[in-house]
Protein backbone atom coordinates (compact mmCIF):
# COMPACT_ATOMS: atom_id res chain seq x y z
CA UNK A 1 0.00 0.00 0.00
CA UNK A 2 1.13 3.87 -1.07
CA UNK A 3 -0.16 6.92 0.35
CA UNK A 4 -2.59 7.10 -2.63
CA UNK A 5 -5.99 6.97 -1.59
CA UNK A 6 -7.68 3.72 -1.29
CA UNK A 7 -10.47 3.48 -3.62
CA UNK A 8 -13.22 0.33 -3.53
CA UNK A 9 -14.74 -0.31 -6.46
CA UNK A 10 -17.80 -2.18 -7.17
CA UNK A 11 -20.77 -3.00 -9.43
CA UNK A 12 -24.41 -4.79 -10.15
CA UNK A 13 -23.53 -5.92 -13.53
CA UNK A 14 -20.86 -8.36 -11.67
CA UNK A 15 -17.20 -8.78 -11.96
CA UNK A 16 -16.13 -9.75 -15.45
CA UNK A 17 -18.83 -6.72 -16.77
CA UNK A 18 -16.76 -3.85 -19.72
CA UNK A 19 -18.54 -1.10 -17.49
CA UNK A 20 -16.46 -2.23 -13.95
CA UNK A 21 -13.65 -3.13 -16.09
CA UNK A 22 -13.06 -0.09 -16.97
CA UNK A 23 -14.35 1.90 -14.02
CA UNK A 24 -10.93 0.06 -12.59
CA UNK A 25 -8.91 1.22 -15.22
CA UNK A 26 -9.58 5.07 -14.43
CA UNK A 27 -9.69 4.29 -10.99
CA UNK A 28 -6.02 2.70 -10.60
CA UNK A 29 -4.77 6.40 -12.14
CA UNK A 30 -6.07 8.13 -9.04
CA UNK A 31 -5.78 5.30 -6.33
CA UNK A 32 -4.83 2.10 -5.01
CA UNK A 33 -7.65 -0.04 -6.09
CA UNK A 34 -9.57 -2.62 -3.96
CA UNK A 35 -12.50 -4.32 -6.42
CA UNK A 36 -15.51 -6.12 -4.49
CA UNK A 37 -18.09 -7.06 -6.77
CA UNK A 38 -20.33 -9.77 -7.50
CA UNK A 39 -20.19 -12.97 -8.94
CA UNK A 40 -22.98 -12.61 -11.26
CA UNK A 41 -25.39 -9.83 -12.32
CA UNK A 42 -27.79 -8.28 -9.54
CA UNK A 43 -29.29 -5.71 -11.59
CA UNK A 44 -32.96 -4.63 -10.10
CA UNK A 45 -31.23 -5.66 -7.09
CA UNK A 46 -32.34 -2.91 -4.97
CA UNK A 47 -31.25 -2.52 -1.44
CA UNK A 48 -31.25 -6.14 -1.17
CA UNK A 49 -28.81 -7.85 1.73
CA UNK A 50 -28.13 -11.27 2.59
CA UNK A 51 -29.87 -12.15 6.01
CA UNK A 52 -30.86 -15.61 5.71
CA UNK A 53 -27.86 -17.31 3.52
CA UNK A 54 -24.08 -17.30 3.87
CA UNK A 55 -21.33 -15.47 1.38
CA UNK A 56 -18.70 -16.58 -0.50
CA UNK A 57 -16.31 -14.56 -1.37
CA UNK A 58 -12.62 -14.79 -3.09
CA UNK A 59 -9.68 -13.72 -4.33
CA UNK A 60 -9.82 -13.29 -8.03
CA UNK A 61 -7.93 -11.75 -10.87
CA UNK A 62 -9.99 -11.21 -14.05
CA UNK A 63 -7.32 -8.72 -15.76
CA UNK A 64 -3.73 -8.00 -15.14
CA UNK A 65 -3.53 -4.59 -13.47
CA UNK A 66 -1.99 -3.14 -10.13
CA UNK A 67 -5.69 -3.76 -8.51
CA UNK A 68 -7.10 -6.18 -5.51
CA UNK A 69 -9.97 -8.20 -6.79
CA UNK A 70 -12.69 -10.31 -4.46
CA UNK A 71 -15.32 -12.17 -6.26
CA UNK A 72 -18.73 -12.80 -3.65
CA UNK A 73 -21.61 -14.56 -3.98
CA UNK A 74 -23.99 -11.66 -2.54
CA UNK A 75 -25.77 -8.28 -3.59
CA UNK A 76 -24.05 -4.93 -4.48
CA UNK A 77 -24.96 -3.78 -0.67
CA UNK A 78 -23.39 -7.54 0.56
CA UNK A 79 -20.10 -6.60 -1.28
CA UNK A 80 -19.30 -3.60 0.72
CA UNK A 81 -20.46 -4.58 3.51
CA UNK A 82 -17.77 -7.64 3.35
CA UNK A 83 -15.26 -5.27 1.74
CA UNK A 84 -15.59 -2.46 4.39
CA UNK A 85 -15.57 -4.96 7.67
CA UNK A 86 -13.89 -8.22 6.35
CA UNK A 87 -11.38 -7.70 2.88
CA UNK A 88 -10.08 -4.38 2.71
CA UNK A 89 -7.10 -3.14 4.72
CA UNK A 90 -8.53 0.17 5.84
CA UNK A 91 -11.64 2.19 5.54
CA UNK A 92 -11.27 3.06 1.65
CA UNK A 93 -11.53 7.20 0.82
CA UNK A 94 -13.72 6.64 -2.14
CA UNK A 95 -15.69 4.30 -2.93
CA UNK A 96 -17.34 3.81 -6.73
CA UNK A 97 -20.00 1.84 -8.24
CA UNK A 98 -20.62 0.70 -11.62
CA UNK A 99 -19.99 1.89 -14.58
CA UNK A 100 -23.57 0.59 -14.97
CA UNK A 101 -25.20 -0.82 -18.38
CA UNK A 102 -27.88 1.30 -18.36
CA UNK A 103 -29.79 4.57 -16.96
CA UNK A 104 -30.44 5.09 -13.00
CA UNK A 105 -31.97 8.33 -13.32
CA UNK A 106 -35.04 9.61 -12.15
CA UNK A 107 -36.95 6.59 -10.11
CA UNK A 108 -34.51 4.18 -11.62
CA UNK A 109 -32.30 5.25 -8.47
CA UNK A 110 -34.92 3.63 -6.14
CA UNK A 111 -34.53 0.11 -7.99
CA UNK A 112 -30.24 0.54 -9.14
CA UNK A 113 -27.53 -1.79 -7.49
CA UNK A 114 -25.78 0.29 -8.70
CA UNK A 115 -26.67 2.97 -6.29
CA UNK A 116 -27.51 0.74 -3.31
CA UNK A 117 -23.94 -0.02 -3.34
CA UNK A 118 -23.09 3.90 -3.46
CA UNK A 119 -25.64 4.36 -0.37
CA UNK A 120 -24.53 1.40 1.70
CA UNK A 121 -21.05 3.20 1.39
CA UNK A 122 -22.64 6.03 2.40
CA UNK A 123 -24.18 4.74 5.61
CA UNK A 124 -20.60 4.36 6.79
CA UNK A 125 -19.55 7.13 6.09
CA UNK A 126 -17.70 6.83 3.20
CA UNK A 127 -17.22 9.06 -0.01
CA UNK A 128 -19.63 7.48 -2.63
CA UNK A 129 -20.31 8.03 -6.22
CA UNK A 130 -22.28 5.45 -8.90
CA UNK A 131 -21.70 5.93 -12.53
CA UNK A 132 -24.24 4.78 -14.95
CA UNK A 133 -24.11 5.38 -19.28
CA UNK A 134 -27.51 5.09 -20.76
CA UNK A 135 -26.45 1.89 -23.08
CA UNK A 136 -27.82 -1.37 -21.70
CA UNK A 137 -25.85 -3.57 -24.38
CA UNK A 138 -22.79 -5.76 -22.83
CA UNK A 139 -20.43 -4.35 -25.61
CA UNK A 140 -21.48 -0.51 -24.70
CA UNK A 141 -18.60 2.11 -25.19
CA UNK A 142 -17.63 3.71 -22.22
CA UNK A 143 -14.62 5.36 -23.97
CA UNK A 144 -16.41 9.23 -23.66
CA UNK A 145 -17.08 8.42 -20.02
CA UNK A 146 -13.38 8.02 -18.58
CA UNK A 147 -12.20 12.19 -18.45
CA UNK A 148 -15.77 12.96 -16.88
CA UNK A 149 -15.68 9.65 -14.06
CA UNK A 150 -12.11 10.99 -13.38
CA UNK A 151 -12.85 14.05 -13.02
CA UNK A 152 -15.84 13.59 -10.66
CA UNK A 153 -14.26 11.08 -8.27
CA UNK A 154 -10.83 13.93 -7.97
CA UNK A 155 -13.44 16.37 -7.02
CA UNK A 156 -15.22 13.89 -4.51
CA UNK A 157 -11.85 12.66 -3.68
CA UNK A 158 -10.55 16.48 -2.53
CA UNK A 159 -14.14 18.03 -1.24
CA UNK A 160 -15.47 15.49 0.06
CA UNK A 161 -19.54 14.94 0.42
CA UNK A 162 -21.45 15.53 3.09
CA UNK A 163 -22.23 12.94 5.31
CA UNK A 164 -25.66 11.15 4.29
CA UNK A 165 -24.91 12.02 0.69
CA UNK A 166 -23.69 10.48 -2.29
CA UNK A 167 -23.59 10.94 -6.07
CA UNK A 168 -26.09 9.74 -8.79
CA UNK A 169 -23.74 10.26 -11.94
CA UNK A 170 -25.51 9.06 -15.53
CA UNK A 171 -23.86 9.85 -18.66
CA UNK A 172 -25.70 9.87 -21.84
CA UNK A 173 -24.98 7.43 -24.69
CA UNK A 174 -23.18 9.87 -26.84
CA UNK A 175 -19.55 10.70 -28.69
CA UNK A 176 -16.95 12.53 -26.58
CA UNK A 177 -17.44 16.12 -28.70
CA UNK A 178 -21.37 15.57 -28.05
CA UNK A 179 -21.25 15.60 -24.37
CA UNK A 180 -21.50 19.25 -23.56
CA UNK A 181 -20.95 19.18 -19.86
CA UNK A 182 -21.68 18.73 -16.12
CA UNK A 183 -25.05 19.22 -15.01
CA UNK A 184 -25.81 19.53 -11.15
CA UNK A 185 -29.73 18.19 -10.82
CA UNK A 186 -32.70 17.27 -9.25
CA UNK A 187 -34.07 13.31 -9.86
CA UNK A 188 -37.34 13.83 -12.37
CA UNK A 189 -40.62 12.82 -11.24
CA UNK A 190 -40.52 9.99 -13.46
CA UNK A 191 -42.01 6.65 -13.75
CA UNK A 192 -42.14 3.26 -16.03
CA UNK A 193 -45.32 2.52 -17.63
CA UNK A 194 -45.31 -1.43 -16.60
CA UNK A 195 -47.67 -4.11 -18.36
CA UNK A 196 -46.98 -7.91 -17.78
CA UNK A 197 -46.66 -10.49 -21.06
CA UNK A 198 -48.86 -13.32 -19.62
CA UNK A 199 -48.17 -16.73 -21.05
CA UNK A 200 -48.47 -20.46 -20.51
CA UNK A 201 -45.45 -22.52 -19.45
CA UNK A 202 -45.26 -26.31 -21.12
CA UNK A 203 -47.47 -27.25 -18.11
CA UNK A 204 -50.17 -25.09 -18.88
CA UNK A 205 -49.52 -22.62 -16.23
CA UNK A 206 -49.49 -18.90 -16.27
CA UNK A 207 -46.86 -17.10 -16.13
CA UNK A 208 -45.75 -13.26 -16.43
CA UNK A 209 -42.81 -11.15 -17.48
CA UNK A 210 -42.89 -7.63 -16.88
CA UNK A 211 -42.13 -4.96 -19.16
CA UNK A 212 -42.56 -1.55 -19.29
CA UNK A 213 -41.71 1.92 -20.90
CA UNK A 214 -40.15 4.88 -18.90
CA UNK A 215 -42.21 8.25 -19.42
CA UNK A 216 -40.68 11.68 -18.43
CA UNK A 217 -43.92 13.25 -16.59
CA UNK A 218 -41.35 16.62 -15.50
CA UNK A 219 -40.95 19.39 -17.41
CA UNK A 220 -38.42 20.70 -15.31
CA UNK A 221 -34.79 22.08 -16.59
CA UNK A 222 -33.28 21.18 -13.54
CA UNK A 223 -33.98 17.83 -13.77
CA UNK A 224 -31.56 14.36 -14.79
CA UNK A 225 -33.27 13.53 -17.56
CA UNK A 226 -33.72 17.21 -19.00
CA UNK A 227 -30.01 17.16 -18.80
CA UNK A 228 -29.36 13.51 -20.51
CA UNK A 229 -31.83 14.46 -23.36
CA UNK A 230 -29.88 17.47 -23.79
CA UNK A 231 -26.66 15.32 -23.80
CA UNK A 232 -25.21 16.90 -20.45
CA UNK A 233 -24.00 14.11 -17.75
CA UNK A 234 -26.33 14.75 -14.87
CA UNK A 235 -24.69 14.60 -11.31
CA UNK A 236 -28.04 14.29 -8.58
CA UNK A 237 -26.97 14.16 -5.09
CA UNK A 238 -28.88 11.72 -3.21
CA UNK A 239 -29.61 11.03 0.68
CA UNK A 240 -30.85 8.12 2.80
CA UNK A 241 -32.69 10.08 5.59
CA UNK A 242 -35.96 9.40 3.88
CA UNK A 243 -38.01 11.34 5.90
CA UNK A 244 -40.26 13.76 4.12
CA UNK A 245 -40.06 16.57 6.61
CA UNK A 246 -42.26 19.13 4.75
CA UNK A 247 -45.22 16.65 5.47
CA UNK A 248 -44.46 16.28 9.45
CA UNK A 249 -46.59 19.58 10.94
CA UNK A 250 -49.69 18.27 8.17
CA UNK A 251 -49.76 14.98 9.38
CA UNK A 252 -49.70 16.15 13.62
CA UNK A 253 -52.93 17.21 12.86
CA UNK A 254 -54.55 14.15 12.39
CA UNK A 255 -56.55 12.81 14.74
CA UNK A 256 -54.65 9.21 15.53
CA UNK A 257 -56.28 8.34 18.81
CA UNK B 1 -67.42 -5.77 -5.13
CA UNK B 2 -68.85 -3.24 -3.16
CA UNK B 3 -68.71 0.58 -2.59
CA UNK B 4 -66.01 -0.27 -0.18
CA UNK B 5 -62.63 1.03 -0.77
CA UNK B 6 -60.38 -1.37 -2.41
CA UNK B 7 -57.70 -2.61 -0.22
CA UNK B 8 -54.13 -3.98 -1.91
CA UNK B 9 -52.38 -6.33 1.26
CA UNK B 10 -48.85 -7.48 0.94
CA UNK B 11 -45.76 -7.91 3.08
CA UNK B 12 -42.07 -9.68 2.71
CA UNK B 13 -42.26 -12.28 5.39
CA UNK B 14 -44.57 -14.20 2.82
CA UNK B 15 -47.95 -14.84 2.23
CA UNK B 16 -48.21 -17.57 5.13
CA UNK B 17 -46.78 -15.45 8.13
CA UNK B 18 -48.96 -14.51 10.88
CA UNK B 19 -47.98 -10.35 10.52
CA UNK B 20 -50.10 -10.33 7.17
CA UNK B 21 -53.06 -13.03 8.38
CA UNK B 22 -53.42 -10.13 11.01
CA UNK B 23 -53.87 -7.17 8.25
CA UNK B 24 -55.57 -9.02 6.54
CA UNK B 25 -58.34 -9.45 9.51
CA UNK B 26 -58.12 -5.85 9.91
CA UNK B 27 -58.90 -4.76 6.50
CA UNK B 28 -61.19 -6.71 6.16
CA UNK B 29 -63.50 -4.91 8.58
CA UNK B 30 -62.94 -1.56 6.58
CA UNK B 31 -62.87 -2.45 3.18
CA UNK B 32 -62.67 -5.33 0.09
CA UNK B 33 -59.38 -6.77 0.61
CA UNK B 34 -56.98 -8.46 -2.57
CA UNK B 35 -53.99 -10.33 -1.00
CA UNK B 36 -50.80 -10.63 -3.20
CA UNK B 37 -48.06 -11.29 -0.87
CA UNK B 38 -44.61 -13.35 -2.24
CA UNK B 39 -45.25 -17.13 -1.69
CA UNK B 40 -41.57 -17.34 0.26
CA UNK B 41 -39.93 -15.01 2.78
CA UNK B 42 -38.33 -11.82 1.52
CA UNK B 43 -36.92 -10.20 4.29
CA UNK B 44 -33.70 -8.03 3.27
CA UNK B 45 -35.03 -7.83 -0.28
CA UNK B 46 -35.12 -3.93 -0.12
CA UNK B 47 -36.72 -2.31 -3.65
CA UNK B 48 -35.27 -5.58 -5.71
CA UNK B 49 -37.96 -5.83 -8.63
CA UNK B 50 -37.39 -8.98 -11.10
CA UNK B 51 -35.91 -7.90 -14.32
CA UNK B 52 -34.61 -11.19 -15.89
CA UNK B 53 -36.91 -14.04 -14.74
CA UNK B 54 -40.42 -14.56 -15.01
CA UNK B 55 -42.92 -14.48 -12.27
CA UNK B 56 -45.90 -17.13 -10.91
CA UNK B 57 -49.05 -15.93 -9.61
CA UNK B 58 -51.72 -17.92 -8.42
CA UNK B 59 -54.99 -17.64 -6.90
CA UNK B 60 -55.25 -19.61 -3.75
CA UNK B 61 -56.80 -20.08 -0.45
CA UNK B 62 -54.85 -19.36 3.02
CA UNK B 63 -57.61 -19.28 5.38
CA UNK B 64 -61.47 -18.35 5.00
CA UNK B 65 -62.62 -14.84 4.64
CA UNK B 66 -64.13 -12.95 2.18
CA UNK B 67 -60.46 -11.39 0.64
CA UNK B 68 -59.32 -12.91 -2.81
CA UNK B 69 -55.54 -13.71 -2.29
CA UNK B 70 -52.81 -14.24 -4.95
CA UNK B 71 -49.46 -15.50 -3.98
CA UNK B 72 -46.81 -14.59 -6.18
CA UNK B 73 -42.90 -15.70 -6.59
CA UNK B 74 -41.34 -12.05 -7.20
CA UNK B 75 -40.52 -9.96 -4.58
CA UNK B 76 -42.70 -7.50 -2.33
CA UNK B 77 -41.69 -4.52 -5.08
CA UNK B 78 -42.87 -7.03 -8.01
CA UNK B 79 -46.52 -8.17 -6.01
CA UNK B 80 -47.27 -4.92 -6.19
CA UNK B 81 -46.79 -4.11 -9.77
CA UNK B 82 -48.76 -7.46 -10.89
CA UNK B 83 -51.56 -6.92 -8.35
CA UNK B 84 -51.37 -3.16 -9.67
CA UNK B 85 -51.24 -3.98 -13.48
CA UNK B 86 -53.09 -7.36 -14.17
CA UNK B 87 -54.40 -9.03 -10.98
CA UNK B 88 -56.64 -5.88 -9.66
CA UNK B 89 -60.28 -5.33 -10.90
CA UNK B 90 -59.45 -1.52 -10.38
CA UNK B 91 -56.48 0.84 -8.80
CA UNK B 92 -56.68 0.14 -5.02
CA UNK B 93 -57.57 3.21 -2.63
CA UNK B 94 -55.12 1.93 -0.27
CA UNK B 95 -52.01 -0.57 -0.31
CA UNK B 96 -50.80 -1.75 3.27
CA UNK B 97 -47.91 -3.99 3.60
CA UNK B 98 -46.79 -6.01 6.81
CA UNK B 99 -47.64 -6.08 9.68
CA UNK B 100 -43.75 -7.49 9.26
CA UNK B 101 -41.99 -9.52 11.81
CA UNK B 102 -39.56 -7.05 13.08
CA UNK B 103 -38.06 -3.24 13.11
CA UNK B 104 -38.20 -1.47 10.19
CA UNK B 105 -37.35 2.01 11.96
CA UNK B 106 -34.22 4.46 11.02
CA UNK B 107 -32.05 3.50 8.66
CA UNK B 108 -33.81 -0.20 7.55
CA UNK B 109 -36.13 1.55 5.83
CA UNK B 110 -33.24 1.26 3.10
CA UNK B 111 -33.62 -2.38 3.64
CA UNK B 112 -36.70 -3.12 3.84
CA UNK B 113 -39.11 -5.20 1.60
CA UNK B 114 -41.90 -4.05 3.51
CA UNK B 115 -41.37 -0.74 2.87
CA UNK B 116 -40.30 -0.98 -0.88
CA UNK B 117 -44.02 -2.84 -1.62
CA UNK B 118 -45.71 0.47 0.41
CA UNK B 119 -42.74 2.54 -1.91
CA UNK B 120 -43.66 1.13 -5.35
CA UNK B 121 -47.55 1.73 -4.52
CA UNK B 122 -46.94 5.33 -3.45
CA UNK B 123 -44.89 5.43 -6.94
CA UNK B 124 -47.72 4.60 -8.76
CA UNK B 125 -49.86 7.24 -7.04
CA UNK B 126 -51.86 5.11 -4.40
CA UNK B 127 -51.89 5.91 -0.22
CA UNK B 128 -49.67 2.77 1.12
CA UNK B 129 -48.44 2.29 4.96
CA UNK B 130 -46.00 -0.02 5.78
CA UNK B 131 -46.67 -1.97 9.15
CA UNK B 132 -43.95 -3.04 11.40
CA UNK B 133 -43.77 -4.79 15.16
CA UNK B 134 -40.83 -5.01 16.87
CA UNK B 135 -40.88 -8.94 17.37
CA UNK B 136 -38.64 -10.55 14.75
CA UNK B 137 -40.48 -14.16 15.89
CA UNK B 138 -42.51 -15.95 13.99
CA UNK B 139 -45.40 -16.06 17.17
CA UNK B 140 -45.05 -12.51 17.43
CA UNK B 141 -48.26 -11.26 19.51
CA UNK B 142 -49.98 -9.19 17.22
CA UNK B 143 -52.84 -8.17 19.36
CA UNK B 144 -51.93 -4.96 20.27
CA UNK B 145 -51.25 -3.65 16.91
CA UNK B 146 -54.84 -3.94 15.64
CA UNK B 147 -56.74 -1.19 16.61
CA UNK B 148 -53.70 1.33 16.42
CA UNK B 149 -53.31 0.18 12.74
CA UNK B 150 -57.47 0.44 12.30
CA UNK B 151 -56.99 4.02 12.87
CA UNK B 152 -54.22 4.68 11.04
CA UNK B 153 -55.60 2.81 7.53
CA UNK B 154 -58.77 4.83 8.27
CA UNK B 155 -57.33 8.30 8.57
CA UNK B 156 -54.89 7.75 5.30
CA UNK B 157 -58.43 6.49 3.75
CA UNK B 158 -60.14 9.73 4.59
CA UNK B 159 -57.44 12.55 4.14
CA UNK B 160 -55.09 10.78 1.24
CA UNK B 161 -51.27 11.20 1.13
CA UNK B 162 -49.50 14.05 -0.64
CA UNK B 163 -48.31 12.40 -4.20
CA UNK B 164 -44.31 11.35 -3.48
CA UNK B 165 -44.86 10.53 0.15
CA UNK B 166 -45.92 6.82 2.15
CA UNK B 167 -46.23 6.18 5.82
CA UNK B 168 -43.86 4.29 7.64
CA UNK B 169 -45.21 2.68 11.18
CA UNK B 170 -43.57 0.74 13.63
CA UNK B 171 -44.96 -0.51 16.76
CA UNK B 172 -43.32 -1.62 19.93
CA UNK B 173 -43.64 -4.80 21.14
CA UNK B 174 -45.66 -4.38 24.78
CA UNK B 175 -48.74 -5.20 26.00
CA UNK B 176 -51.40 -2.86 24.47
CA UNK B 177 -51.66 -0.95 28.18
CA UNK B 178 -48.35 0.13 28.02
CA UNK B 179 -48.39 1.77 24.61
CA UNK B 180 -48.82 5.32 24.79
CA UNK B 181 -49.89 6.88 21.53
CA UNK B 182 -48.63 7.36 18.37
CA UNK B 183 -46.34 9.74 17.53
CA UNK B 184 -45.38 11.80 14.33
CA UNK B 185 -41.20 11.27 13.67
CA UNK B 186 -38.12 11.95 11.35
CA UNK B 187 -35.98 8.73 10.57
CA UNK B 188 -33.19 8.41 13.19
CA UNK B 189 -29.86 8.66 11.89
CA UNK B 190 -28.89 5.06 13.41
CA UNK B 191 -26.80 2.57 11.84
CA UNK B 192 -26.14 -1.36 11.98
CA UNK B 193 -22.36 -2.15 13.04
CA UNK B 194 -21.77 -5.52 11.68
CA UNK B 195 -19.57 -7.75 11.22
CA UNK B 196 -18.75 -11.05 9.10
CA UNK B 197 -18.32 -14.43 11.09
CA UNK B 198 -15.64 -16.54 9.00
CA UNK B 199 -16.39 -20.06 8.96
CA UNK B 200 -15.04 -23.09 6.37
CA UNK B 201 -17.20 -25.43 4.80
CA UNK B 202 -16.51 -29.02 4.47
CA UNK B 203 -14.65 -28.67 1.38
CA UNK B 204 -12.43 -26.10 3.34
CA UNK B 205 -13.41 -23.38 1.70
CA UNK B 206 -14.14 -20.12 3.23
CA UNK B 207 -17.61 -18.43 3.81
CA UNK B 208 -19.18 -15.61 5.79
CA UNK B 209 -22.35 -14.80 8.01
CA UNK B 210 -23.29 -11.42 8.27
CA UNK B 211 -24.23 -10.50 11.73
CA UNK B 212 -24.42 -6.98 13.33
CA UNK B 213 -25.90 -4.94 16.45
CA UNK B 214 -28.20 -2.05 15.83
CA UNK B 215 -26.87 1.24 17.30
CA UNK B 216 -28.72 4.56 17.72
CA UNK B 217 -26.29 7.60 17.41
CA UNK B 218 -29.31 9.94 17.46
CA UNK B 219 -30.26 12.18 20.42
CA UNK B 220 -33.06 13.48 19.17
CA UNK B 221 -36.55 13.33 20.85
CA UNK B 222 -38.09 13.46 17.39
CA UNK B 223 -36.90 10.24 16.01
CA UNK B 224 -38.45 7.06 15.23
CA UNK B 225 -35.91 5.13 17.79
CA UNK B 226 -37.11 7.80 20.62
CA UNK B 227 -40.68 7.02 20.20
CA UNK B 228 -39.86 3.27 19.94
CA UNK B 229 -37.95 3.19 23.23
CA UNK B 230 -40.50 5.44 24.62
CA UNK B 231 -43.65 3.27 24.21
CA UNK B 232 -44.81 5.21 21.18
CA UNK B 233 -46.33 3.62 18.27
CA UNK B 234 -43.75 5.54 15.60
CA UNK B 235 -45.26 7.07 12.18
CA UNK B 236 -42.63 8.47 9.71
CA UNK B 237 -43.75 10.37 6.91
CA UNK B 238 -41.83 8.57 3.62
CA UNK B 239 -40.48 10.12 0.28
CA UNK B 240 -38.59 8.39 -2.87
CA UNK B 241 -37.53 11.57 -4.37
CA UNK B 242 -34.31 11.12 -2.52
CA UNK B 243 -32.59 14.52 -4.32
CA UNK B 244 -30.44 16.39 -1.49
CA UNK B 245 -31.99 19.43 -2.71
CA UNK B 246 -29.81 21.21 0.40
CA UNK B 247 -26.41 20.44 -1.94
CA UNK B 248 -27.21 21.58 -5.08
CA UNK B 249 -26.13 25.32 -4.65
CA UNK B 250 -22.75 23.69 -3.41
CA UNK B 251 -21.96 21.08 -5.98
CA UNK B 252 -22.34 23.97 -8.19
CA UNK B 253 -19.53 26.29 -7.02
CA UNK B 254 -17.03 22.49 -7.61
CA UNK B 255 -14.76 22.83 -10.55
CA UNK B 256 -16.16 20.14 -12.82
CA UNK B 257 -14.42 21.07 -16.55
Amino acid sequence: MTDKPLILVTNDDGITAPGIRTLIEVMTTIGDVFVVAPDSPQSGMGHAITLDAMLYAQNVNINSGPQQEFSCSGTPADCVKIAIRELLPRTPDLCVSGINHGSNSAINVIYSGTMSAAIEAGIEGIPAIGFSLLDYSWDANFEASKKHIKTIAKNVLKSGLPKGIVLNVNIPNVKSETIKGIRICRQAKSNWVESFDKRKNPQGKDYYWLSGKFVNLDGGEDTDEWALENNYISVVPVQFDLTAHQFIAELNTWNLK
